[in-house]
């Protein structure tokens, strides 16, 4: 059975603080890229994520992550970052991104997310809004 | 009347995300600087930031910040951050830096401080805690 | 005589990792969305700044920077960024910048840019190019 | 054949602005922590990354990232990085590093390092001076 991923692309624009002095844009920026991306996404399929916190004292904190970088970004580059859906179980959710310039991937990106108790920082469940906001009506899980 | 101020230096080494395609540190990085040798002036003179603020539930937030920028600092530069307190009263306090490689001032920072409840970000009077640890004994303030 | 300073509005959305532990956006951030907003600013008034570098040889840094806090943002905010020149000559411009919530300052930014040749460091007069996208046409300077 | 991987240890403390709202350490910071790492890791086996830019006009950017978060680091925490050598052939090495607090390992990280020339980023060879740097003597490769 395939994932019923949902999808999304959100725009940004290279600053000058996210280059360094190799003339590209340093890898840390992708990583906020990501995150920015990624409440965009949610954003996009009915999941306000700062609403999210404050009425269920949950987050979304990244549990794993990986990039592979396989061309440089540069200062003013207009960058389309896709996100989509790799996996997902009440545990975790894997949100995979393809950031692009101009139709060429630039950085690949995958990250999972856990759920956790903001207060304590335990690990919960993720509920049904976050799997809705990340798959299609129907998944099952 | 003469303040009685204390002064401290700290050091930091450039890194690589420090700089920017100017090759030279972008100049928010300071401002990151100037925080770190702000928290270890204090911890150098008695006050630990991170137990004043779980002890108190009070924060010393930046409410003014000025830099002057001479020469930029390079990738893998160390740095002296010599801070002292330039005023201070019960309302704020305003600390001073001076950013020198090998005795040359690359930055001139002024941070001002104001005391305020972490809670609902309220003002609140600066406690003697914090002016003991910006100012000499007897400062009467 | 009054100068005939441009105008710009750039909008900027907080990301969750421009906040810090007090739960607002950390002072640093700031700096980093005055950079964009005096990007655009240029931008909208026909300075390509990415384009300028490349063309002249020449960059704009900043030699000194005022920010003054009044309120903070927080994690998901709208922030308009209104930006304006304060003074200009041959040697520097001020851009002073409002960062505002719903009508409300948040944040004062003050700004002075130099010219400076990339290659070597050194100060340089600054071009009719940057001056005309500061000010109106007649500035005369 | 085991791998004769060089090790090396550096401390980073945890400054204010690593944190983000949700009270930890935000999880781009690590990345900027293993770049520190990394630098001192060579540093401390012969290999000054700054001269080898200058001398060389080579880099050694990330083609590859991975970090696992276990616990989140807190405000003024100091940690320990801990950094080895686990692959390393001419096209690349993969450092690998445990950040850990008094023991306990927070976040493990994995870079791999490509070499590329800086004038125009094609991909070279990784020169001997970074092997023997990550590697002891006899690595043969």
């Amino acid at each position: 059975m395939t994932l019923r991923s949902r999808r999304g692309t959100h725009q940004v624009r290279v600053a000058y603080y996210d280059t360094d002095q190799a003339r590209v844009v340093h890898h840390a920026s992708y990583v906020r890229f990501l995150e920015v991306a990624r409440v965009e996404f949610w954003r996009g399929h009915g999941l306000n994520y700062d609403a999210f916190e404050k009425a269920t004292g949950l987050g979304l904190p990244v549990a794993e992550l990986r990039l592979r970088y396989r061309r440089g970004a540069r200062f003013d580059d207009v960058l389309d970052i896709e996100t989509w859906t790799n996996k997902a179980s009440r545990a975790s959710v894997w949100l995979d991104s393809a950031i692009r310039r101009g139709g060429e991937v630039l950085v690949e990106g995958s990250v999972r997310l856990a759920c956790v108790a903001l207060a304590d920082g335990k690990i919960r469940r993720i509920p049904d809004l976050v799997l809705d906001a990340c798959l299609e009506p129907g998944h099952g899980i």
